[in-house]
Order: structure tokens, then sequence, then C-alpha cells
């Protein structure tokens, strides 16, 4: 009934002994439908950030849905959550709400083109905004000729070729993740001086930067991971854990880009479904009054160190990379190819799923405020047994 | 915060006299932040189509909700929902899920791309399938240089139109809606035979007919608006009424497009989440226990026909053009250039709006089966004192 059964990101970990579907989840746990309860650290690839069935989320949920979910008119809620994202997000002055994070990597597109009169698009080679056509490589079956014509991608942390590209052509805007996460491969942090490099140069030629929040949003800084990092975006854009599991994503933007978002053509049926936006509310206060990055930093750093720790005792070298809530695992072995290293990596994570800990070995895992410290004992454990059995 | 303040499709009646803020909404009606209540003909733009709040649905969402909604795996609700809609609707043989209506045409696109290995779209001039690039006029803010440069664009109704396109190009589909339903325009049937033209071209050419039913889904007939009409897709895509006002879509197709929907990457964090597919697959069972599209069939018919009548007896000419549940509404009057009959018309949608009737101006209506004879007789009521109103 359904094309490859289990489609897209969900489709990577199935066959290799993980389990398929959820049957129930809360908290930092879920329960597949062979009731195996698993220690979640994939957090839904991002969403799940204050855990599962967090009680003020869905209690703010249930009682939107009981005065109306998506209606003919908008609800304050939408408002509410304008000013709350606008209140919060370091440096910007308005929000748009859509439901997919490319709906608001699209949309941020469109207003830079806007906004600057030209149509060219400096991305990062290897960084993911979505499945649209321009977003895609070239070659993946579907995107058709052209689609990728206006898009120049450029290697991270190298600012002369962004300084090259905008050289060469008429370039609208830079999207770019705050720092790099691609999959299979180290994740990797801005080097230093290379956002204000981008800044200088984007600023000095009129291009518009935009931040793809979306996978990073809030598990750096609260205001922003340009904040964590300290530059200026122009439009700044956010999903996932922005509704805790309540399908919204949201673009944020400088009064510069004001007009131009005012002017594009962009709206969808679902974009003014009020349920999820009241979620979102909700989560954006939950985070703040529990100080949620500092919580999930602190857990991520103890989780990876946990880690490291036990790697070396079994004899094995863990590269922890990325950000401290979004940890990139990795067991590098310069005695193997690189295959046979990813194969060795990929039989430690499956060991660990099993054992009861879901991580994947080729994506960025994530850490929420809802993982305990027992989450961290209980995961150690697993993965002793794990880092054992490749022994055997 | 937000440019524009209220955006999108729902800035259209902002301005004219109509409520903007929803605080409620139950059934049929909505109460605005007013505190004025209004029977709903707009019903969300389509999504609302057991009424607001129904029952059945939001049990089931609630249900769901308890369980999980956006985890780090599907559902089985996943499978359930698929073969719900494989079941009821007429040919498909598989679905894929998202959340817009966008979602689905885009992939519509991309499966039809990589099966046909072309690369242009023939779509209908003024057909709507969502806000990217490649949808929008060439001229809008934000579409950049050469994102139509894929899409030929020829009138409704004109099969020889589409025979030459596919004559002078490789042409990978054909994407319409199933009847055509532009804004500020009358809505229009296919002629007779013309669906079946398009048929045998597209077949004789190996181009893949694409239905966006997106709108019209459900309200024409509960095994998709083709089956309305006689003729046999590759793809159908669903959004709006699907899940009852829950944000999902999905795109459904024949076994010949299995392989290439299985090559397309196409995936979103949101699109699994599992609080949607419960509240759609509850949704299609009461649409199909109570027989629905023939219950807003014959609303749609009555409320047409009891406003005509109002129509005449004022000495106006009330144009009923659409499906039955998707009714368009103009009033023409010959003695007026085209803005001032637009003008004159927008004065009794106001009227109406002001009653307590909600209806638009400048595009289709919609009906549910939460519209009681009340609810007709009531805005019958109303436009009788709207239609008198014009003449003072």
């Amino acid at each position: 009934m359904i094309p490859n059964g289990i489609y897209g990101h969900y489709a990577g970990p199935v066959g290799v002994g993980a389990p398929i579907f959820f049957d129930t989840a809360f908290g930092s746990h879920f329960t597949d439908i062979d009731n195996n309860t698993y220690i979640d650290w994939m957090c839904a690839y991002g969403p799940m950030i204050l855990g599962y069935g967090h009680p003020a989320v869905e209690k703010a949920a249930a009682d939107q849905a009981a005065r109306g979910n998506t209606v003919s008119l908008a609800s304050p809620v939408l408002v509410e959550l304008a000013e709350q994202l606008v209140d919060m997000v370091d440096g910007v002055d308005w929000a748009l709400f859509g439901k997919n994070g490319a709906d608001s990597t699209n949309l941020a597109v469109m207003v830079a083109r806007a906004a600057t009169g030209r149509s060219k698009v400096v991305k990062i080679d290897g960084g993911y905004h979505g499945t649209s056509g321009w977003m895609q490589e070239p070659d993946r079956p579907g995107v058709a000729a052209g689609e990728r014509d206006q898009v120049i991608s450029i290697a991270w942390n190298d600012a002369a070729a962004l300084k090259q590209a905008i050289a060469d052509h008429d370039v609208a805007c830079f999207i770019s993740s705050p720092y790099h996460h691609p999959v299979l491969a180290d994740n990797e942090q801005p080097a230093d001086g290379y956002w204000a490099e981008v800044e200088t140069a984007c600023r000095a030629a009129g291009v518009a930067i935009i931040v793809d929040d979306v996978r990073a949003g809030f598990r750096l800084d609260l205001a922003g991971s340009h904040a964590h990092y300290g530059f200026s975006p122009d439009l700044v854009c956010f999903g996932k854990a922005l509704g805790n599991g309540h399908p919204i994503a949201a673009l944020t933007g400088t009064d510069s880009m004001r007009q131009a978002a005012m002017d594009v053509f962009y709206t969808g049926t679902q974009f003014f479904s009020a349920v999820p936006m009241a979620a979102a509310v909700a989560t954006l206060r939950e985070l703040l009054v529990i100080g949620a990055t500092d919580v999930m930093t602190d857990v991520g750093r103890r989780l990876s160190a946990g880690l490291v720790d036990l790697a070396n005792a079994h004899g094995f070298d863990l590269v922890v990379s990325g950000s401290p809530a979004m940890p990139y695992y990795r067991i590098a072995d310069p005695s193997l190819a690189r295959r046979e290293a990813f194969a060795q990596h990929s039989r430690w994570i499956k060991a660990c799923v099993q054992g009861g800990a879901y991580l994947l070995s080729y994506h960025n895992n994530f850490v929420s405020v809802a993982h305990t410290d027992d989450d961290i004992a209980t995961t150690l454990d697993i993965a002793d047994r794990a880092f054992g059995s490749l022994r055997t």
C-alpha cells in the first residue's frame, strides 16, 4: 500500500535490526508494537525536545482543539506565537508560519529573491534544506533539468568560496545551517571568524543570510543558533522542535526583509491550524522557564563523555562531533577501510538499539530535557555491552 | 509581528467588514472574538467536511495523542490510513503522506518526471497547485528566473492545446483539478468527452495524468473526483478535507507509478505525525458511513436553488457554477462593467457575512455534512435581507 513501506528519512534504520512501528511514546521513551521499550536518543529526528506527551504542551493543544483547529479564520494564538517567537529569537522582527521545515526554507529563499531582485542561491555541499527540486542533487530521480540552475554549492567553512560566488554571480542569498550537520560524516563547527566573514561578505554585496535552524533550533540557544555563534542573519528558519511534535514551522526575519515578506505569495490550507500553534506557544514558554539549552547541553555532554570513556576502555576510538545536544557519533578505526569502519560502527549502533537505546548510525542524535540521569546510566550500560559484543 | 498581519489566503476577506479571528468553532458554525456567530460556508477553505470538533474524529485524534504523535518511528496508523485510502479511491494502489496539498502536488510531479524521464509539466491557466516557485506566475515577487521554464500553461477544456503541447514538447505530466475552480471567475465543469480525450492523448504519449483533488476531493465522490467524471488518472492528490481540519495530505497512485514513487526522495520531519493520520482514518470512515457526498450535494443544491430564487425575487441574476458541494456564486449584471458588477456582488456577500452567513466573494464556497436545514433556512433569510440592502 505504501511504496518502500516506511519511506523518507524513517526508512533509513529499517532492516538493520531496528524497530519499525511505535505503539506508545512518553517522556524520553517509546515502546514498539512488539512491546520493546527504548530510550529515544533520536527525539523523532528533532521535534521531541520536552519529552513525548509533555503535560503542559498537550494540555495547551487539547484546550485549543476544544475551541477549534483549522477554521475559516485565524486564531488569536497566531499572534501570540509570533510575539513569543519574536521576543525570544535574537534580532528578528516578524514571523510567518507553515507546516514543514521546507515551507520555511522555500519561503526564505522567495523572500530573499524578492528583497534583492536576484535569483542565485548559495548553499553548502551536503547541506539539507528539504526535498524540493531545487534543494535536491541534480541527478536524483524526478528532479527536472534546470531545477538546480540557480543554486551554487560550496564547501562548509569556505568563506573564500562564498566571496568568489558572490563576485561571479548575482547572488540573492546564502542559506546554511548554523553549523554543518550532514549525514554520514562528522559534523563540523564553524571555524573561528567564519560567520563574521560570511556576514561581512554578504553585507557588502547585499546578499541575504538565511540560517536554516530547523534542525538545530533551540538546542544551541533559545534565542536561535545565530545567537550562540554571535552573528546576525536576515532570515531564520525554524521547524522540528518548535511544537514538540505538533506539526509547525516558522520563518522569522528582520525589518529589512519585511516588505519582501509582504510581497511574496505564500500560503497553505493547513498553515493556520491553531492546535500546533498553541502547542508551540506552550513549548517555547516551557523551554524558557527551564533554561532548556543548558539542560540538554549538560545531558548531551555527559552522555558523550561516558560513551567516549567506555569506547576507550574497550579499545575503541569514538569520535563525537556536532553540538552537545545533537551529537554525531563515529567509531574511528584507521586500520579499516572507510566502508568497513562504518560497518563496525553500525554493528555497535545496532547492538545499542537491540539493547534498548535508540541511536542512529548515520545521522546526528538528539537530546531532550526529558532525558534523565537514569537514561544516561542505562544507555551507558547498554553501550558498554554493545562495545563488548564488537570483540566477539 | 506578522508581515501583512493575516497572510496568504486568509488575507483575502480581511478589511471588507469580515471577522478576522475565531474564538470557537463547532459543527457548521464559528464564533469570532467579538462574540458574533456565523454559519460557515467556507469550511476552513475545505478541510472542515464533517463539522468542526466532530466527536469521532476528535476522539480518534485524542486517543492517538495519548499514545504519541511525531515519534522516532512511524505509527501503525500510517498503514491503516494507506489501506483505507487505497480501498476507497478508485483505481489507486498506493499512498504516500505529507502535510500540505502542495507536498502532494510537488511529489506527484517528481514521481511523473521520474517515471517518464521527461521534465515538462502541462497545467491549466489559473489552475492552483500551491505556492512553490514552479507553480507561481513567473512575474510574482520572489519567483526566480527560469523556475517556470518547464511549465506549459493551457486553457481549461482545451484538449487540442494539450495534444499540441504533447506534440511540441517532452511532456512528463498533465496536472489539473478535476473541474476548473479558479478564483474570481465562474467555475467550469469538464466539457462532454474532455477527460476521455485527455486520457487518450496522454496514454498514447506516455504522459502521466495527475489529478489535483486537494480542493474537490471527497465532495464530488468518495472514490475521488475522477470516479465522478469516469476517467483513470495515474496520480491523485488529496489534502484539505482528508483530516477534517487536522493537517495532512496524501498522494495516491497506480502500480505503473510505484517504482518512480520508490525512486524519488521525498520526506519531511512532520510527515509521520500520527495524530492527523488517526483523524484522517476516522474522517474517511465517517464519510463512507454517512454517504457524505450525497448529503453535501443535496445541501449545496438546496442552498444554491434557494439563493437563485431569492435573487430572482429581488430582480438579480445569481450565477451558480462549480459542483453542488462547492458552489461559486456571482451576481451577473450586464448593465455594469465587470469591476462594478463584482463590487455589487461583493456588497451582497458583505451583507451576508455581516448578517451571520460566512461566504466569500471571489472563491468557491464549501458545504459540509454538518450544515443543517436550519442553516440553509437561516442563510436564506440573511441572503434575502442582503439582496434587499443592495437596492437601498
